[in-house]
């Protein structure tokens, strides 16, 4: 029905009122919890007049979370969707702001639980990178594309129009979500860059708008750089200094940075053949980045620019420009492989390797240090981000986000993608611009913020959140119990010993067999090993004697082999004794 | 027989003639290698006449390294000795710089194997933290106090004269050394603060007169800040903000830093009392840091000024200044225990934490800002490094080094305490002034620099260094393969199979036996394990067809369940199949 509207939709006022009731209300809910900042997953709910039963649910961004560094072998974490169980036919729409793995890399585990025929609307470049990787594991999906033409999207008691702002990837958009009570603007990661590498800046025109309406009744705001005051520097501030490391170099070329920074990739490419570089594209995230960037026209390279790895011995080293996948030193990516002397490139004296990216990400830091005191070995210049600028932040500082409060004239703030410290910064920022402490709200880990249509805001409702963790195949099969397992392994490793026991006696059939890894040196130990065997059937004779419970004896052996080999070593390797009747 | 010369050894020809010869040599070696921050400890070596079996040693520090991310269970690493097993009677003295634990901490493993009667020569407050920690394993050390006024040691050939500096630890020092062939200046941790706190400054006469002398052949460098352009801060330059945030606080303030870091201490005391707080030490090494530093007066604190933890409630908030363990969030820390309600003091709304210490230690970066969101989210305020200036590096800057440079007009240049990319930073700043590539050196990991008399300088000669880890007790005893284990252990787990044969007929005497920890969450895979039984029963049948020979049985079945368990899981968790004979 609002198709043929006038498209600025927050002009309205009959669809709201529509609506309109006494008690209705929008509750919005973080699937990937609150106080995270990858996982994004929000769920803005509908419940007219307290009916809990009929409430329509659209959902914004449907991200992947990086596991902690304790998390022992996790590769992912993922948003858990278990309170939708019973709501995925009042789902709406998934609707997307941007293409970056934190907002769109669960899309290919969680349609197959909410149901692959959920509509999806994404801008064109995310479009491109789901596609990629649904097509891996053979899922098709009902993908919409927008852009900053499109009309707005309704959805039942939803209208969401897109703004396009700035971030560090292209095609990044805002939300304003008109609902009957009024409007809620979604603040995804942003900066506004003034001086933007592609021309396309933010549509301050439009977020003016909506702010006009007097109707924004919550900005869910970015809030990661709110810790940082100002304005932060735009991209086109480490052009120059990235064209110069590329230009004024006589050897080959290497340069890094996150796999899906077309626009930084764009720069080098443009900078490399404006001194007659020819480009080398190794790893495959990079390769697939940049084909999606050519087909939408980010950029263009002919075939002749490129040419094949195998191809490179035919070129001289100053011909060369090399966009490497890896900057953060996953083992199995290209630049550790070169690293590691396992790839068909080898770094050599007279090499520079350009990291464009950021110095820090929780986790990997002293591996992207490990690479470039290795690559300094190897002979190769590095540089990199404490030498010198050659990466800016995505997410804007304090200015930004006092400009976007300013246009917006929202009632609440509702800070996301941050860490706790970063909440609290927004909301210390938001405290300068007027903002009451209770007029920022910062909900729990777990709870939603129910904003009523009269005016009421709460944040009593929890919703069940557990930690989604993905271990190869197994999505969510790797819980609390498996972790803490992988941790006492990790430290001390593992001491079992088999005790075989005659079914008839209860005795011992023979000596206990020991099976032991990373606790000692097994070879150099093997006087504490006797011991230990020494120990456990001395233990165990001891412990038959009260009538025969084999749970009861093997407790016993643990606890005191535990004891004895703390005593002994220090250490607390899992024990783990074996009873096998025979 | 120096004893009663000019101080200023350097004016002392005659004592240098009479070991001078056609091919002496000095060769310098690194026991934890050449290339890294921590575990100083280096050899300086006279070889008379090219005779290395009549060769004298002295030591300069003797510290520990911090374990890698993925030296799992690991708690310390400790230089290599293996290289003066046969050379102890010719140690001639270890020779201490200051007391930061990657410089004194491994005195304690050491002295043991060295020898406990080797004379050590250390500044006050080193040798009161030595002291303290060899207390605890009752072991005894000849340890002689040095400071700027003392005489320069003569040891054998070598005569050893400490010039003070600054750094972040007071009490700090270079050494001259002054052999037969020329003057080392071993120039370790230091930044050259003209306005430091406590007032004693660098001693740059001293220094001045060393270089005057134009025997300096090589300067042994701190190296860490040298990818920093300009000259450090100095840490007067943190004190107004770190006052403000103590002073103008109405609730409760808590101080974390670097255990040692007395000067800090001193400051936060400082500013409480002038606000008329009590201080409250919560931590053990705290508590010794700051006996230590009252016992050698670098600070006053009355009895009357502290105040025990259990008394704390007696007194209002805004009487309380904390002084706490902890920074980096080492598990069993005061402030760990805090933040996990397990400690007596519980952080509450309206306290303020300072943390005045590092951003960033490899290894702890997201330990430090879990705590910092805890604690926000704890209701307190938490005032750290990426919010305000409250921390200074203790390494100079490239000005910094310039200066010293300046000041000893070396030949050589030799940097040390950095990673590789630090030591090709000083190389470049190094080139700068005029110091050719060759004229800094580099040597590898393990090799010594020999620098002899007729002026020439080799890299050739190697030493064996190996990692030393202490894991509990066990000094060494955890190899790469005991680590290995560990990281697989951590990936995924472990899945080990027992199979029971019947030593007679050779076959299975009963369905195999499972034990696995840390791969699936075992009560909801039963469908997997007995899958998985089922194939390890085939396989073994299939496997005992030919002769029976039970490690190729077991390899077999072995193999064959890792590739059926990554194919069914993706997951590549340890496999330990155990054949037992019965």
């Amino acid at each position: 029905m609002l198709k043929n509207q006038n498209k600025n939709l927050i002009n309205a006022p009959n669809q709201v009122r529509e609506y309109k009731s006494g008690n209705d209300s929008i509750r919005i809910s973080s699937l990937g919890g609150f106080g995270d900042v990858t996982q994004n997953m929000f769920v803005y709910e509908f419940i007219p007049s307290g009916d809990v039963s009929k409430s329509q649910i659209i959902i914004v961004d449907c991200g992947v979370g990086f596991p902690e560094e304790d998390a022992f072998g996790v590769d992912l974490q993922i948003p858990d969707t278990q309170y939708l169980k019973d709501k995925k036919d009042r789902i709406l729409g998934i609707f997307i702001t941007h293409g970056h793995e934190d907002h769109i890399g669960a899309v290919r585990f969680i349609l197959p639980i909410l149901g692959q025929n959920i509509p999806i609307f994404a801008p064109k470049l995310a479009t491109a990178f789901i596609e990629a990787r649904l097509a891996e594991v053979n899922i098709r999906a009902n993908i919409q594309n927008y852009d900053e033409n499109s009309l707005p999207f309704s959805k039942g008691p939803f209208t969401v129009d897109p703004i396009r702002v700035t971030h560090s990837i292209p095609d990044t958009f805002h939300f304003a979500i008109t609902t009957p009570i009024g409007i809620f603007y979604h603040g995804s990661d942003f900066k506004f860059d003034l001086f933007p590498l592609d021309g396309k800046g933010a549509d301050y025109q439009k977020i003016a708008r909506v702010g006009q309406t007097g109707k924004v009744i919550a900005l869910m705001s970015d809030s990661l750089g709110s810790d940082h005051e100002g304005w932060s520097p735009s991209e086109s501030s480490i052009a120059e200094n990235f064209k110069n490391e590329i230009v004024s170099t006589k050897g080959r070329v290497f340069v890094t940075s996150i796999s899906s920074n077309i626009i930084r990739w764009t720069q080098a490419i443009e900078y490399g053949k404006s001194v007659g570089r020819k480009i080398v594209i190794v790893g495959f995230s990079v390769d697939r980045a940049i084909n999606i960037a050519k087909e939408l026209e980010y950029l263009t390279l002919n075939e002749t620019d490129i040419i094949p790895v195998e191809r490179v011995k035919n070129f001289a080293d100053n011909k060369l420009l090399f966009l490497v996948a890896g900057f953060a030193g996953q083992p199995d990516s290209a630049l550790s492989k070169m690293i590691m002397g396992k790839h068909r490139i080898k770094i050599k004296s007279g090499d520079k390797v350009i990291f464009s990216s950021p110095d820090y990400i929780p986790g990997t830091t002293s591996n992207i240090f490990n690479m470039i005191d290795l690559l300094s070995k190897m002979g190769a210049e590095v540089v990199y981000g404490e030498k010198e600028e050659l990466h800016v932040s995505g997410h804007g500082y304090q200015k930004e986000h006092s400009l976007l409060i300013n246009l917006l004239k929202p009632k609440y703030l509702l800070p996301i993608g941050g860490n706790y410290r970063h909440l609290k910064s927004y909301q210390e920022m938001a405290k300068k611009l007027g903002f009451a402490e209770d007029k920022v709200i910062l909900p729990d880990f777990d709870a939603s913020a129910t904003f009523n249509s009269n005016g009421s805001v709460d944040t009593n409702f929890h919703i069940p959140i557990r930690k989604v963790l993905i271990d190869g195949f197994g999505v969510g099969d790797v819980g609390t119990t498996v972790l803490r397992d992988r941790k006492t392994l990790a430290e001390d490793g593992m001491f079992s010993v088999v005790l075989l026991i005659n079914k008839e006696s209860g005795e011992l059939n023979k000596p206990p067999v020991i099976l032991s890894r990373g606790f000692v040196f097994m070879k150099e130990n093997n006087e504490l090993m006797e011991f230990l065997k020494v120990e456990a059937t001395n233990k165990f004779n001891q412990a038959t004697s009260s009538p025969a419970n084999m749970d009861f004896i093997r407790e016993e052996v643990q606890a005191y082999l535990e004891e004895i080999i703390y005593k002994k070593t220090g250490r607390q390797p899992m024990v783990l004794p074996l009873v096998i009747e025979v």
